[in-house]
């Protein structure tokens, strides 16, 4: 019988001996799962073949990574996003058909119940920011447009702060609404053009980032769930191509697919129209749900 | 230009954008540990296919395991004990020339300022137990004898507690004793036997250990640091070949290696010589040292 067959370590055979003792696990998908993270792990281990300082410095970020986490902050889901974790898990649970929309990550910041509001809403509720108009359609990978779609979209205003990161100076509901379309699947509403912002970079994970001379910041972008009866639900984001950290998401929210055109409008009777005082951007942006 | 070069993440290309960022990274050794631990969490991810509620129990898991960790109980370390990381840290760190004596995880129980006692000293302080008698000698790879080299031992009560984990219980510094060899390399000192004992069980390791089907024990052994000048440290332990748990040690520290002989003794005259009331244990086993 050899070493690890009686249950003893050996350096050759660590992944066998550890999950060797999973025979009775009560339950096989876990059984599964702690397979592969034993066997990465001891392959990580082995490749870097980290010194004891270095374990522990790794059993001490960790500890902080969770440490830091309240019921307002999440440190390990930052963790998940900055090493491109989340947006894996999105890709991978967000396989869509050829000609759908293509998914990224919620983000912390969306809220459940904001206010359904009629199309063409102005949903800047500070009158801070460069006026935008939002507007496109909503359609099946057939081309068909979906009447009854629940557009739920959020954004950053023009200084890179949601709404629920400053409670008493945004108005609450600021930049955020839910449109509903009619039989022509189009939606259109009014807001400010968004702004990069960073992700919290004063924990553990910021400083990581900073070692690793990387920025915190996301590039400009709305948020959106859509929802409709007999369809899958995207949850997404559009980017401004032109922002300075589009080729850099820190959280690697970015497809291509997902860049928009943010046009500017010189045009005083569009404008009239859209009661804004002067130029303002327009974005127009179809969204094709998959059959779910 | 393809996605990645851009920056945007895509499922096929995700370990080389997200390590792709690291290129101005401060600390080239940061910088390799971070592409290993980046490409075998995503191969982890790719291979498990978690959905989001899965990732999110994992996010909920390592968030918990961070705030259970306190001044006295470090949780993450033991994550790392029972999945075998510890153990394989410590063999990547301790690859002994041929003939020297194999290394162990250290544990949480040593303490820095435990006594230097004479030879034969009974570390036992509290005459509970079975009493024990160790004995051996100390040798350098050539098999001569090591003077001045210093033995750090400690070890559980035989009802599988630490003094630290009594205090008021146990007397201070009960079961540990430091001792110095002469020119013969000899050690020999008195104590009680051992008990297997478990690992704090009450955390998210020892939740998962028992949806693994695993129990959290460590079977019956003694821990030794073994110094002396010109030679590597040594932090091993020695175990009891008949402990219940032998063959499944919680955290993996037992070797092939590290299995001593413990011999019931009923020898009246001997016992009298070693102040033992009647049948003792004896435990015979040298230790060879590394040149270092
Ligand atoms: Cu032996
Ligand atoms: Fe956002
Ligand atoms: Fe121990």
């Amino acid at each position: 019988m050899e070493a690890h067959e009686k249950g003893f370590f050996t350096e050759a055979n660590s992944v066998e001996v550890v999950t060797g003792r999973n025979k009775n696990a009560k339950d096989a998908r876990l059984k599964a799962v702690m397979e592969v993270i034993t066997r990465k792990l001891h392959e990580a281990v082995k490749e870097i073949e980290p010194t004891q300082d270095e374990w522990f410095e790794a059993i001490l970020f960790l500890t902080r990574t969770g440490q830091l986490s309240t019921e307002w902050r999440q440190e390990f889901i930052l963790l998940s996003d900055v090493l491109g974790v989340s947006m894996l898990v999105d890709a991978i649970n967000n396989r869509k058909p050829s000609g759908a929309s293509e998914s990224t990550v919620l983000g912390p910041f969306h809220i459940a119940d904001a206010p359904e509001l009629p199309m063409g809403a102005n949903i800047c509720l500070d009158q801070k920011g460069e006026d935008m108009f939002i507007h496109g359609r909503i359609f099946d990978t057939e081309g068909k447009p979906i009447a009854d779609a629940v557009l739920d979209v959020w954004q950053a205003n023009d200084e890179g702060f949601y709404d629920v990161q400053q409670k008493g100076i945004q108005p609450d509901f600021n930049l955020r609404g839910v449109f509903r379309t009619g039989a022509d699947g189009r939606y259109w509403f009014r807001a400010v053009k968004p702004k990069f912002y960073p992700i919290p970079a004063d924990g553990t994970v910021g400083k990581l980032l900073d070692a690793l001379g990387r920025h915190p910041y996301r590039p400009a972008h709305l948020h959106y769930i859509l929802k409709a009866d007999g369809f899958e639900t995207l949850t997404t984001h559009i980017f401004d191509p032109d922002d300075p950290y589009i080729n850099s998401d820190a959280v690697f929210g970015v497809k291509e697919s997902l860049l928009a055109e943010f046009k500017r409008v010189d045009d005083p009777t569009r404008a009239k129209d859209l009661e804004f005082a002067g130029p303002f951007w327009e974005v127009e942006h179809d969204f094709v749900l998959a059959r779910g």
